[in-house]
């Protein structure tokens, strides 16, 4: 594993080196932590990184890193930068040959997403964005009851993704998270919808499958003088004739990082919140409530869900295990790639440079849609897949 | 207390005797409980009221009291029948000078709201809508918290209300609540959205008091052959920058009555459900979360919210109390008229016939911006006021 | 009804007749609210009582109501006096031939509950103890799938009622409500165990029917000079060799009146908190969790409870219902003696005045056990049934 | 890292590998991973280790890795394996002079502990005790509030660990974990309370610093033919007057991993559940509710507690985080120990062998009390400290 990003005072970073090596399927052997050669070196030790392999760029690592022999170098590259550049590390790495593991959003534009999965498919790497909520074992059981028809035809999604820590103004006071992020020349064209509204969005595609088809958004700047925005509602139409919203806030006090996902079908409905991760409440009329909880030994639990979870009951797991599970299934089809065989994106559960530009597309149409005042626009790309 | 309405099977009929009647400050004396008479003497004995005074029409039981001696006569009807006949009844009520009741929605359509505004604005009557939401202790501290700035300025308000009982087709099955409600001469141009979408826009209202200014609404009628509307979203856009959103359902398995709402100020946040009603979560970046419960000897009640508990805290209050709480209100000003002295509305915590008109364009509105593609339309009446 | 007690700046009065009236099946008409005449005339007004009718002694009020004739007299007597005084007064009111509604703990000690039993036994009254929480709908429904056998055997029961009130010394600061129940002279042996634990042991023999064997008891007075305990758990070993414990608390800070109680069964177990009493949580190994929500129409709900529901599901019922609940099932039997029907006592739902002896050989039991170190003392009363 | 145990099919062995990796302080080179030298080898590579390290007994490991120059041999050995076997593994690696991480209970019996703490004594190695749910956070913020006075005098410690996985006797089918844990022969004396029960003792000791005096125990073997406890109750007085229960269970149906722990103080109170582990529930009399997440900014969270944070507030951590940070705080002494420097036990957060003959004696105790009729015993061993 080779990583993009990740130098002093990062958070995700850290995040992505903790949850790729969690199963002790990878490890960290190389890393252009910052564009700064000295920072990058600095950065080395605290990750247990060689310092000759602590890059001083990306252009540099993938150099490098392709002329050592194939059982050395690194296997695949993860792209941990602020927004604006994803693309061209996530392409030269592409290019490479290297499987890449990239951050979402995943590019600056929709036009970036769409040459990058270009790029990706004229190559066979294993290319894997981390969406990584999508990794729940409880969100992958939702996924595998939807696709199954336990909750019928689906009627609603309501997806909210609470934020506040962006209420005060932070990008004056120079706090780094916050400055990129509010910063339309490195987030894109979106704030809050970039950063987390794309999460909430996301969820409801992976959990569903339900093909989107136009979005009404808007948008608001609350604290004065932010160039992006911190707070939007997008209503949904999807193909189906299912109602959806994603609701995201960055400035509302006291709330953490609180995603929750409300899915009602015409036969049962699931409520699930990021915050208590490990409980997945189901609901039928005329039984009593369920909670299904993270159990990989309960009857109920399809197969991807109870594969996903490292411990019993009771032990909660919770974000670095989600984030985790995202690499985990970036590796098998790592590895088969490793071996030849072929690989069936149909049945990887990572999401893919395919949702990365339905990603870019939802961001987008929702500020189009904003500035056109909340007109309806089409939401569904060509690439788009159950 | 006469009542219109609550014959046998009825719901809220029963809701409006039993509010009324818990502290004790009035006695259902007579009430038109059907209009047939048979059926209306046959529903006295249950309500303690005597056969003379079950009355088979609303027309008889105001006339015949209005001939009875002041000190004998009941002071106020409450109206509970279906929403087509609110108008009339709750016109001659007030034109025969007795003080109304109402349940929501107040009328039929808009026309009639601000015709009986008229009415009322001509008499001198206590006329009272039963948001019961209203009526719930926490729900007035928020006000009192909200309108004495301690929120700061309002940003966001979200509101859901959300239920499961007609995801069947119950109108198919003569039963007699789903009946009335799905059928659009009975209920009006709404269904979800004029039974229970009032109640969350009407709570956001009167929580914080923050005008509307636009509203855009998509509405849904999920189960097949359903006349009217059983889930929508409607997104507000108010006069002061506040983004809000409203969404009902009828059709989400398993959830009962599930009202929420989460208010976000420049100062902190809240977060209220009427499933647990006896919390209040109060917010603010950099301190611990906060639980309000309603404890009337708490330091942090306001007056209002303190005043409008029966029990100390921990001995939980519900439905009925808060109910009882908007009875309540309205008997103050009922005694201030008796005594001839003067009411000042600003003060009332009743929902009003103002409201009521309100809650009747916020209807048309939504209705009428759903036909139209989700266009943006006005959402601001005249009589709106904070 | 007439009731002892509820003077001015009474609560538990006050909560007798909101529950006694709620079903519009009884109104108050007489009360002897105070042993000062001049101060029971004075609550009077307050209760909706004709002067003439505010008697100054239980005596007076038994004397003038038997004189009455009979469809103008009270049916029973409410006791909601301080404990001391429930003896003499339940004690004349059965013997005058009036139906009993008591307060709990029902006496001052073991030996008046025995002669009250005895007097009771000799009457053909109606005598129903307060334990309210017994009267929650979900509290029946548990108690029904025992004795019905869905939670199989029984081998656990774990009680605790967590207060806070009493944490400073209000007996000092001429607080009445803490000043009777801090007095031995007034409250019995017993402080937070007469007050509270008695009530978190009652729910576990209603709700299991399980028989108690022995007891082992620790009691503390944390709050220093106060004269009566004001914590104390117990061990109970019941006849068919389950386990039991009871905690009573009232100098948890912040804690409010947080009644809790675990049941387990050979198939299942159950979970209930009365802070929050419209859920019972039910779980078996191998399931989800289930959640019965106080449901009216529920499958899942046994006929008991539903019939304990006065709303529908997701209106929220609490603490006035329950308690207007032992009421009802009192005025049930109440109706049946007055047409001269047989009483089953077995299909009785309100605790009787063999509740009341259990409840104060269980003080008893526990004062002598924790004043003996702790030591094994007998529990089974011989009165005791399932 | 060495590791003893862990081999195919084992839970324990694998959470302590992931949790002492996850800060990559540390990186699993050897293990004796069975006592069959083959199965040794076949659970090498599923830990990454090279079999050449793969060991068959933990004598083996300990003599050839004591070979190895300094920089190449392991700076510790993790003891995970069933408790029957800790003794002697733990006392080989000390006098071997390799640090120790040892799974808890410490020892079989008391004695075993006692001679154990004599050769830590003796030596100069890092020893700890894998209790480690005083690694969470929240915990460790709970213990700071209380060991600085916020919480004033403590009065009452209510734990509870509640689990239902025996309710049926799995021993019987050969399930590995029941097999050993409910085998005298095996476990010890106790059952649930030498597995599960001293957890819960040892948090309440570890929050709190408050010395124990005497206990009275109850236990319980509900599943029928079961040779130990699964079911129990302990009464506890402490030095300080404070009362305590600890009560495990591992028959409650449908129950995962619950422990719980209630804290009351003279000041304030403190809930917290380790199934919902990043909410501390911290109530004074007179206030809001508080609820205090992990988040390692809050202002109200103490040093130790916010530096034992991996990620921001709302991104959960969980049961592996909590372990990690029992191993990080015990490599801390261990880093200390390589360079010399000198370890201040009190200062160390870990639980140490100290808390390990504290809690043999627990076991100890509770057993002799049960067997005697729940009478009452010392509690405190001369090795307790605050």
């Amino acid at each position: 594993m080779g990583i993009v990003g990740g130098g002093l005072g990062s958070f995700i970073g850290r995040v992505h080196t903790v949850a790729a090596g969690l199963d002790n399927r990878s490890e960290l052997v190389a890393g252009a932590f910052s564009s700064n050669p000295e920072r990058s070196r600095q950065s080395a030790p605290g990750y247990g990184v060689d310092e000759s392999r602590a890059y001083g760029s990306y252009e540099a690592m993938l150099d490098a890193e392709s002329r050592l022999p194939e059982d050395q170098r690194i296997d695949f590259v993860s792209v941990t930068t602020p927004n604006h550049t994803h693309f061209e590390i996530a392409k030269a790495a592409v290019e490479a040959g290297f499987n890449v593991v990239c951050d979402k959003p995943m590019t600056f534009d929709l036009d970036q997403a769409e040459q990058l999965l270009k790029t990706v498919e004229n190559s066979d790497v294993v290319f894997a964005l981390t969406h990584n909520y999508t990794g729940y074992p409880l969100i992958r059981q939702a996924r595998e009851m939807i696709l199954g028809g336990e909750l019928g035809e689906i009627n609603a999604i309501r997806a909210q993704y609470i934020q506040g820590w962006l209420r005060d103004k932070l990008e004056d006071d120079d706090q780094k998270q916050a400055a990129w992020r509010t910063d339309p020349s490195k987030s894109g064209a979106a704030g809050a919808f970039g950063d987390i509204a794309t999460h909430a969005y996301n969820l409801g595609r992976f959990m569903t499958g339900v093909l989107p088809e136009t979005v009404s958004c808007s948008l608001k700047s609350f604290v004065e003088g932010r160039q992006l925005d911190d707070y939007g509602t997008a209503v949904i139409r999807y193909e189906n004739g299912a109602l959806g919203t994603v609701t995201a806030s960055q400035i509302s006090h006291g709330r953490e990082n609180d995603v929750e996902i409300e899915i009602d079908g015409t036969k049962g409905s699931l409520k699930w919140r990021q915050e208590n991760p490990n409980e997945l409440h189901y609901r039928q009329n005329g039984k009593a409530h369920q909670i299904y909880t993270r159990d990989p030994n309960a009857p109920y639990m399809h197969e991807t869900a109870a594969a996903s979870c490292r411990l019993p009951s009771g032990h909660p797991e919770a974000f670095f295990e989600a984030f985790a599970n995202v690499y985990a299934a970036a590796f098998d089809d790592m590895a088969k790639r490793a071996e030849g065989a072929t690989i069936d994106r149909k049945k990887s559960l990572y999401p893919s440079v395919h949702d990365g530009v339905e990603g870019m597309y939802f961001i987008q149409q929702c500020v189009a849609s904003h500035k056109d005042n909340a007109a309806w626009l089409p939401l569904k790309h060509p690439v788009a897949r159950v």
